[in-house]
């Protein structure tokens, strides 16, 4: 970090800096300039840094003290230079091969999933999503199936060969979780819940972590540091709208905010674009300008009736207008120099 | 809720609106006006309109569906026209009763946080705060010592008579801070973390729940109403700054939103300026302004030493600062017509 | 508009909402409910819509006044239900044609703007843009070269065969822009300026009208009005990112508000990476990812070089790299299904 | 400024950012480091750093420009250590006095604005405002009553003594409404209109300059120093809401932002609780937050029939309102240690 001093700073003020660095085991090198003396110091472990920073910051003299690091390692292109690839079931995301993930908000019944599920493997999809714990905005709504929800989720693999995808919402659900899915999802409102995510870090199946919808991408590659430090590297990041002041869609999708990501870490990163727009009238839109701006594939939400759906509805894709967004997928793709993968089909 | 039918909506169009809030035993009226046709809808449990308003809104020929009742009911003005006061311990909140909550950021030793519960103690502080679990952006800072920080705590409260808050982060810790503890402080970043919600809903101490730093009021509300549904209406809100384009502090702590909130809830909201403005030199400002604003107490972080605080330093008070804040604190309470309770003073 | 009447709303506050409708010429249907008295109100100029739903919402007994229709006529699909075609020059913008706007933020001197020019034209772009009159956040950097730009500008139009387009910043500037440029570009800071856009409405050149960072895409669209309600309805929209919490990239592209848009409008939409990304490295995502979303083309910021620019060098693209872009836009705009114009291209 | 090269950044890339420096009469120090080689660099004028800054971070090697001073110079502190005291008339604003700025939306009558301003004047207001030309946000609402309103205002003041605020949207009306009013407004929406800025610099009446609702404080105080550096530093900055997600209220009025300015200049800082949150219901509260938050004066929206009004009607205070919120600012501010001027008064 660079310690900034006040223009005017006194040589005490100066080695107070110094001193206080050197009882921290820091090294440090003194640059005096014409108008402002600038201290650089490194050598402490990662994990003091943020706190001594703000300790030297209340120091007499000091100006403004400046990080130079980024905070998060083994997520970051330094720790892997070659982008990673992580694989639900056998689909794969990331170095050029994409995968689409697919299916209902909620698993409602089993006809309901079982239908849903053929939809996705018909349209090419590779991945079934569909919620058994679901986090909602108020009590009084439909909370989802729970654990009977994950058997059916099971089932609907059986019928198909789709690998599992479900979110967890409780660290006492993911044992159970992590026994049935093929890949465990947390979602935005969990996304520093850091309870849960060191939890995650110890199972061995694939993470979906979705950025929280007001979380910085710093903070978000934090939050996927969490899982990687305690032990799981397998992480798909997704992308699924960050709340603005604009209220003609639900959440504003951030590809800007994928796609710069994408130069800081090695790992695959996918977009939502259901829950970022909440119509599916914009899904198609933002489903190839994802894909455009370099995502690694897409989860969308599809229900057999949309205008049955017991949450979510407005957002999602009949089977037939997933279909028509398959096949204007594949020559998007095709045209971006990427591989589409649909393992299950024919 | 009203079904607004696009101008030009067929009879057909409305007649299977009509049957399908029929079948869902809602009650309607039908208006024919002279651009648009108006179907207003009563009777379905709470919990399912939101699905259904999100059923309807894809129904050919309808144009927008509009709620009309606020989401959330237990914690509303419809439900207790009084203000409600809420106590940790002797402290009293709401109703004209205003109470003052600090402490350090995190319990770092037992010097440390028998220095600050004095220093509480002495400025006229109502109740002692500090953490033992933290939840941290980055896995490589101090998380905080855990339950030996809840034992340091509890003597400090031995020491200085002062209730004791302390924040909750997993559903697995409620039980032993329950047990410590004199309430329980869920932080921003759980919010809408739903199972920790509907636990804190059965416990019998008060919770503070501070608001997300991304939620709206109305979500901040039906949070809140997750507790209450579950059982316990003991419930102090906190607002704490909301994540803006603004940069220059830490959040904007929105204290129209308080006030706003407050039109809606009987239950009392407090405001933390420390997380709010994330240094110390405006702390004081933003103090005062809640208090003008509305609200029913603060919480402020204050350290014995900022300057060596293993966490939030620049934005922790010093004991003589938090001491100098109380004396401002006290003219502008009277002028207000409010009444500031310190417990534990002489 | 819809009146909502408050639950228990007596028979003369209805009276008296009814009164006041009668009196300003509305027609009124009211349609007693089972809990809330809805009263249905048409006919009004569009003008005096907004006043009166404020004074009606302040009338005892009234819930909430909640508007029907959008707040704009010329530029909406119901005005003209095909995509319109605007054309700068020869380069056609919407139903499908795709055209490329590039060049320098500022015309700094006779040779970088020609040398921009030329490369702009090889590349395959469409339209040459180059700032004369900028607007600058600090008064103390440089400001633009004013009207010697502009002749600059016309040169490198008669070098290369390249319609221009110039930002006006002042209505007194209008005349000479609109008498030099093939267009006239109003910026994001003026976009409610609604003096200048008055003005712009009786020009008759095409107008690009920049998105201001903090407007909504209802604004937006009631900024196009403006122009087109003066008489001139050669629009085209242009998104370059909004203000968010989210620092990483200079402002949020907001992709989903232009598809959003486009669903409201038949004026062309166009896209402007560099302004939202700040860094020439997002540029490329950003372009592609805007025309998979459905933009009629895009406005990118090139400069012979970047490392000796005077404004926003760093998000420049070199002429080499906006070669490579073109290459990648090319069977992009293929796959989608669109056609990319290029007509001063051999 | 600093540049901070890269880890590994070769001495032949070190070499060419000094080269390139000295090209520009910068003074450097080098100061190498374990990890990070920092170049310190002073001595350009102002106006250039910001377009040096992104030159350098394109040179190979750098990893990053860290730019030290604020950019601005008369507005700030360093200027003037001491708080300013600007004038509307007789009523002062700033180091401790505190005055009240009332008034209707906009002009609509002579019966309206002389009714009003004795109301202002019996409740101890010090300035009348009442806008001459509105900016709004479609163009078929009224755009307010231009010259004729003017008048009506002038007559208003010659009624009851008290100075006269007013709008100036283009810089056409500049000339007109200097000659007439006592000071001259800035809205929000032209905040970044630097020609309306630079020709304010010109004029010899205060400016009240309103916070544009997406505006940093940096950017505030930025286009604050276009008006002094053109010659005029009687300004009045006024915080009235920024725009956030939150929709409870119609902005999110920014007291920590006040406050935070306060810091930074020496000029004084009123707010708007009217615009920021849309209901006379709220105006109260956030009128006495701001004033605790450090306001300087406030500006409160006042109609004498709310429900009449033009525009704006729910956000207005009836003049019973307005008296009632002044008995309790008295209190308020003599609680504060300051002093409340109504110099018109009795």
């Amino acid at each position: 970090m660079i310690i900034v001093m006040q223009a005017g700073a006194s040589e005490p003020q100066i080695q107070r800096v110094v001193a206080r660095l050197t009882e921290l085991g820091y090294e440090h090198h003194i640059s005096y300039g014409v108008e402002h003396t600038l201290i650089g110091a490194v050598g402490a472990p990662e994990g003091e840094k943020e706190a001594l920073a703000g300790q030297l910051s209340l120091l007499p003299g000091v100006e403004r003290v400046v990080p130079i690091l980024r905070p998060y390692k083994l997520v970051s292109r330094e720790h892997a230079t070659e982008p990673s690839v992580v694989r639900i079931g056998k689909a794969p995301f990331g170095r050029g091969q994409v995968s689409i993930i697919a299916g209902p908000c909620a698993i409602e019944s089993e006809k309901q999933i079982l239908e849903a599920a053929k939809a996705v493997k018909a349209a090419g999809g590779a991945v079934l999503r569909g919620g058994a714990y679901k986090p909602r905005t108020s009590p009084y709504t439909f909370q989802g199936m729970g654990e009977p929800g994950l058997q059916l989720l099971s089932a609907a693999r059986e019928a198909t060969g789709l690998p599992i995808l479900t979110e967890v919402t409780d660290v006492r659900q993911l044992e159970e979780v992590t026994r049935v899915a093929d890949s465990v999802q947390i979602g935005a409102r969990n996304m520093q819940n850091y309870d849960l995510l060191r939890e995650c870090g110890q199972i061995s199946k694939p993470v979906v972590l979705k950025r929280g919808f007001a979380a910085t991408v710093q903070e978000w590659l934090r939050a996927a540091e969490y899982i990687a430090a305690a032990g799981n590297l397998d992480i798909i990041l997704c992308e699924r709208g960050i709340r603005t002041f604009e209220t003609e869609t639900r959440f504003t999708l951030d590809l800007g905010g994928l796609a710069a990501a994408k130069l800081e870490t090695h790992l695959p990163i996918i977009a939502d674009p259901s829950h970022a727009t909440g119509t599916h009238k914009l899904v198609p839109a933002m489903a190839l300008a994802a894909l455009a701006a370099g995502a690694d594939g897409l989860m969308i939400e599809m229900h057999p009736h949309p205008d049955r759906a017991l949450s979510d509805g407005p957002q999602s894709l009949t089977p037939k207008r997933l279909k028509t967004l398959m096949d204007q997928i594949r020559p998007l793709v095709a045209a971006l120099g990427l591989e589409l993968i649909s393992p299950e089909r024919g």
